[in-house]
């Protein structure tokens, strides 16, 4: 209990530390931000071989701990993994400062003008486990969108957080900014985590960025706004008027140019009136390439070497070399599938007819609906945002890919002459 | 708890015939919409008999059950109360479709252009108190942006509610649409709350419209985005280089024109440049109209007669006759009040210097930011965007006034050729 309040205080102070620094960073100059960017970047270069050592003490420990090869891998990072990061930071720093934009100015007839003022979220919490480079990254975007940051890395990172945290720090100092925008949490507590939820006085806006379990505790607790990421459980839909070379291609690029991340394509949906056309070969062409296909029974008539899919592999995100395959009877029944096993997040159709390219578009719901594209284009950099700082699967705010402009808002602004209301 | 698992049942229920609406409403044509909210305005007009004999029962409840006269005053309406709903629902039909608008296309170096879509929310919950007129504006503004609502609406309103709601049932069935697009939480119980708050699966967004307590619980409760307005502590500043007539002008409106909205102003910053020349006359003024002073102590040396601001005056929304006055020495002293002090809705700054007039703009982090005009041009049909929801105060999606723009989102699309991945 004393330690728990102890933490919650803890949190406490670095809210309002944060708050400063955020009302600071608000007005600071675009320039600044930069310099700060490009010195942490020199920072971590400079500093490569404290940043190993400290990677070590964590690999070591989670050796010890019996972390599995998984989470030590994520954790693990060496020269050129930090030469990335710091070339990340470049990048962010070359991107233009989206804060202070000013949009949509009309008169009215009263005789004001009004107009919006694209402007920083304030505090941001960032919530995250094992892989160190979300620490930079994270701190990079929020910096250059005007935001300060608390950050609460994973407990088997430890080392290499505070490590990466002190270029951050003697970065920010370097460009004459508050070390306190970007705030690393220095206990393990897991009430820490906890004491941030319920702090929405100290932190604006939460971005978990983890494990499912992680994800769901935190929409669950938080008090404040929170900007997320779910599953991804995208499709490819293969229309009758699908070219089927280019059906062919995006289906095992979406599948097999990256197993274990959300834009991969998890179910393939084949209309029946093509599926006798495209189905063999694709079977043809997956099983070189050692992926497992679970089909309906359907698609098993078709391609009997499939295992069967069961109503689970429908709603399952594989992350890895499976795919589940149904047979469906027209855009009605594909976009139903989607829109029943689906998570919202990246769908694709595949065809030469106009009209119903427009109505995939319109009548999927997701963060990113495509035509005639690999799912595997849903990100930030693809979309020319920039950086990503995670892919929302949430309704408001922000969907899909989020960049600099995820991470700010709009006000509005009225510029009168001594107008009254009358 | 037989009773709490029933309420949950049906909560779960309107959800998903919510979710099949919304699906439903989000491939209508504007036109669709259109044709279902004249409907309904038509309805309202017919059956203001049965409108106006359904409300007197909750009146003469309320009576009975002792709610208070304010209280009785936001429950009542009369035909003219309906004639104003029905027009209400005219002028947001006859506003733009926000659904469905594709802008920011670009091509990117891959071969895919991108743009953005923009797209209803899906369903939302809307938890109020008292006014009846809520359930016409929020279901009017719902349909309109494509979206499904849930309404649950005060115990003390049933009658109301439920006799508008048949009307929009009747409309909707009018034009086509699902009847399922708007529904009322027949049941009075406090569990139905809970439920909704607690079934992220079901309700996209929840919008609480009430009083402080109403809105703690919601968000606090919440497991899905909550869009919510909280105090308004509006300010403004008179600056060394105001035009005093203007300053005095707008002073006199902020506080006056309307005293219980959350737009008006609730303190008054005065520069000591300029304390002697502008507070005596306004002193003046406010007396003449009844408006009662409470002072810091320097504005209490020029004008003796306002009585003793505490440090809770600062922070208090009056929404009544009372002002708060405060003598500061500076930009950066009233900013730091406003930050301090104020909740982020509205502050306006009276000057002609060009440079005090761009930073208070920018620094003060306020959903509407003015120089030299009355705070109580914060609302949705002084900015032009046609009927309003509410006024948010939240930090992400919408701040400030919430029209149909706020009760979308925007989604990713990708048109391509076929590209992949590389």
């Amino acid at each position: 209990m004393a330690n728990e309040n102890n933490v919650t205080e803890t949190i406490q102070a670095m809210g309002q530390a944060a708050r400063r620094a955020a009302r600071a960073l608000s007005r600071v100059d675009t320039n600044a931000k930069n310099s700060a960017l490009l010195a942490i970047a020199d920072q971590l270069v400079e500093h490569t071989g404290t940043l190993i050592e400290a990677n070590k003490k964590d690999l070591e420990a989670g050796r010890a701990n019996g972390l599995d090869e998984a989470m030590i891998d994520r954790l693990a990072f060496d020269a050129a993994g930090i030469q990335k990061m710091a070339e990340g930071v470049r990048q962010i720093a070359a991107l233009p400062d989206p804060v202070g934009e000013i949009t949509d100015t009309v008169f009215r007839p009263s005789g004001i003008q009004v107009g919006r003022m694209r402007v920083p979220l304030g505090v941001i919490g960032i919530i995250y486990e094992s892989r160190p480079n979300v620490t930079i990254d994270a701190a990079a975007l929020c910096l250059k969108s005007g935001n300060a940051t608390i950050l609460r890395g994973g407990s088997e990172a430890i080392h290499s957080n505070q490590a990466l945290a002190a270029c951050i720090r003697d970065g920010l100092e370097a460009a004459g900014l508050p070390t306190e925008t970007v705030q690393i949490v220095g206990t393990t507590d897991r009430e820490a985590v906890t004491a941030m939820l319920h702090s929405p006085e100290a932190i604006d806006v939460i971005i978990p960025r983890g494990g499912k379990g992680l994800v769901a505790l935190v929409s669950r607790e938080a008090r404040m706004p929170v900007i997320k990421h779910l599953d991804g459980v995208c499709h490819v839909y293969i229309d009758p008027d699908a070219d089927l070379d280019k059906a062919k291609a995006i289906a095992v690029n979406a599948k097999t140019h990256r197993y274990g991340v959300c834009n991969a394509m998890e179910t393939l949906l084949v209309d029946q009136a093509v599926a006798e056309a495209v189905l063999p070969d694709l079977a043809k062409r997956f099983d070189e390439l050692d992926v497992e296909l679970r089909g309906c029974e359907r698609a098993r008539s078709i391609v009997p070497s499939m295992t069967v899919a069961t109503e689970a592999d429908w709603g399952e995100e594989y992350l890895g070399p499976i795919l589940a395959v149904a047979v469906v009877d027209g855009l009605d029944a594909a976009i139903e599938h989607i829109e029943t096993f689906g998570s919202h997040h990246t769908d694709s159709i595949v065809t030469e007819n106009y009209t119903r390219a427009r109505r995939f578009l319109r009548e999927v719901d997701s963060a990113s609906v495509m035509v005639n594209a690999s799912t595997r284009f849903a990100d930030g950099m693809e979309y020319g945002l920039g950086a990503e700082i995670g892919i929302s699967t949430d309704k408001i705010h922000a969907r899909g890919p989020v960049g600099l402009e995820g991470l700010t808002s709009q006000k509005f602004i009225v510029l009168g002459n001594g107008e009254t209301r009358h």
